[in-house]
């Protein structure tokens, strides 16, 4: 290794020789290791440990006035970050990979217009290197500042208007209703309802695509009777299936877009007097501390948030490092336990 | 007023004049309000928000290459910060207040030192103007570095060994146990237990202070078979209360130290199969949201968290204007329900 003034950090060429890879393959890990046979992501890997590649980024921060910080940002209501455990994961998550490259996480909830201006504001000031946003609903001007602020930035699910210009990592939303819904008719369910969640969200809309999707390759026809939304809460799942109760009395599952709100569905069946999976079955997702506390335990879909959150910060990095955005989408996995 | 070049900022003179007091009332406002009647108390707010002074304190961050942001440290495991309201509480209260003055709070949840050594490092860099402090135990070291490195900083609760050198903001905690076991002695109450904080922390030594006064006015022995210890979670006040009935299986009332801490004691009594409050009385502290959702609801000794949260954020603007620090002690009150 060349060894400029003692000064000479290793660079993604130090690190593709030492993992005997290409520099492409390089790139493609930092960059969400889409692409990447395992062999590979392994070497790499161990070969950015071996030549300190990553722990440079962050002294070289010192040298460049980066701040070394990164930003979570929740464009929600206090409230929903308190109840909601995803969020717990999430930050847990993110702090952890945070800290295995020293850099520390500040947690900004901006979740009215003022907020949002005041922790861009503190962002541009140079404070802040980069930001990982959760909750984006289409439109939030946070991204779309913060990209034409040029400030790295990641988001946690598909930043809908912002697909083709910011990095992301997402589970497979559509292919996790899909698996939900298939598994409720190979069930042998018939009239399977769906409690959505923000349909301006990435996990409102294309869970529900893959609802539709279940339900089509089941031979099903798709009835607005059994589709009601919700915005993510308990309550708001409670008030959905109580909604699609009264449109439809024969209903015999729910595919269900949170564990959340299913946990809130499962108290209005209760309210009912439906058995749960008796008289009907519910599907979750996530696979959060909501869906194992559930009694019964809760049939979901999976989202792997310790690799969400280390695909968010590794792409995070890679942007840091001057590479262009990438996405990396996860695949969905259906955990089956009681309620189905 | 005299204007100079456009640039000059209400001073305290300013405010002082405006609100027909002396510059000392001004300055005791400033730092917390004590000793300053409520008539004089109104005038210089009124004063504050006529003069513009404290928006000038942020106007000035710009010139001065403030960041104008505020950071809530909070020393704890991240599983406390969710498990317990009253962060929730502080949280809102915290951003409500800074929110008036224009200025973003970013959370830094800093349990292992290499946390605290990130953010240390983080707001050294000038990244941060002043940081808020909760769950401050003795000799954690963010605060004697922050003191040290002259970062203006306000603690929630007395900072054990920084009592003289340290801005902080407390609810009369010794006042409050005292409060507290004077009601039980009142009931009648005769064989009066303690769960305590841990005694690192003021709310664990100052409040155990309190109930040893209270049982003493009331002529009541001390008995150390009646005094436990947990951390303020929910579990540690079952152990606690566990080990108590096993000391003293006699014993007819408890104060604890924390709502939180005395919902676990009340799992504790449920399943020894003791009554709340036939067989034992309960008295909680914080009057947090614990305290209410409990069943039968809690009576308890209340921190009046907004206040704090308020006199907080004054307190540190006021630092941030080079005011000396202060400290605010503000009254405990006792809200009797049905435990006690």
């Amino acid at each position: 290794m060349v060894v400029d003034n003692g000064r000479r950090r290793p660079t993604i060429e130090d690190v593709a020789a030492a993992a005997g890879v290409s520099r492409g393959t390089v790139s493609r890990v930092l960059n969400g290791g889409v692409n990447v046979s395992p062999t590979a992501l392994a070497a790499v890997n161990k070969a950015i440990k071996q030549t300190g590649y990553v722990v440079n980024t962050h002294a070289r921060s010192l040298v460049t006035q980066r701040s070394g910080s990164v930003a979570f940002i929740l464009s929600e209501p206090q409230e929903k970050f308190f109840e909601d455990p995803n969020f717990q994961v999430l930050l847990r998550g993110c702090t952890q990979a945070l800290a295995e490259h020293d850099m520390p996480l500040l947690l900004s909830i901006a979740d009215s217009e003022q907020d949002r201006e005041r922790v861009v504001r503190f962002i541009s000031g140079g404070h802040i290197d980069g930001a990982l946003l959760f909750s984006v609903h289409a439109g939030n001007p946070v991204v779309s500042r913060l990209a034409s602020l040029g400030i790295p930035a990641v988001t946690c699910g598909l930043p809908i208007g912002h697909e083709f210009d910011l990095a992301y990592v997402a589970v497979n939303e559509a292919e996790g209703g899909r698996l939900a819904t298939a598994h409720l008719a190979r069930l042998g369910r018939r009239r399977i309802a769906t409690v959505t969640g923000p349909l301006d969200t990435p996990g409102g809309r294309d869970r529900l695509k893959g609802y539709k999707d279940g339900l089509e390759e089941a031979g099903l026809a798709l009835d607005q009777k059994l589709i009601a939304h919700g915005d993510y809460t308990r309550i708001s799942g409670q008030l959905a299936m109580e909604k699609l109760l009264k449109q439809d009395p024969e209903l015999d599952a729910v595919f269900v877009a949170s564990d959340l709100m299913a946990l809130g569905a499962m108290d209005a069946l209760a309210r009912a007097g439906r058995s749960i999976p008796g008289d009907v079955a519910v599907v979750g997702f996530d696979d959060s501390p909501s869906a194992t506390s559930a009694i019964p335990a809760l049939t979901t879909v999976r989202q792997p948030f310790k690799r969400i959150c280390e695909e968010m910060v590794r792409l995070l990095l890679a942007l840091l490092d001057g590479q262009e955005p990438a996405a990396v989408i996860l695949p969905a996995e259906l955990v089956i336990r009681e309620t189905a």
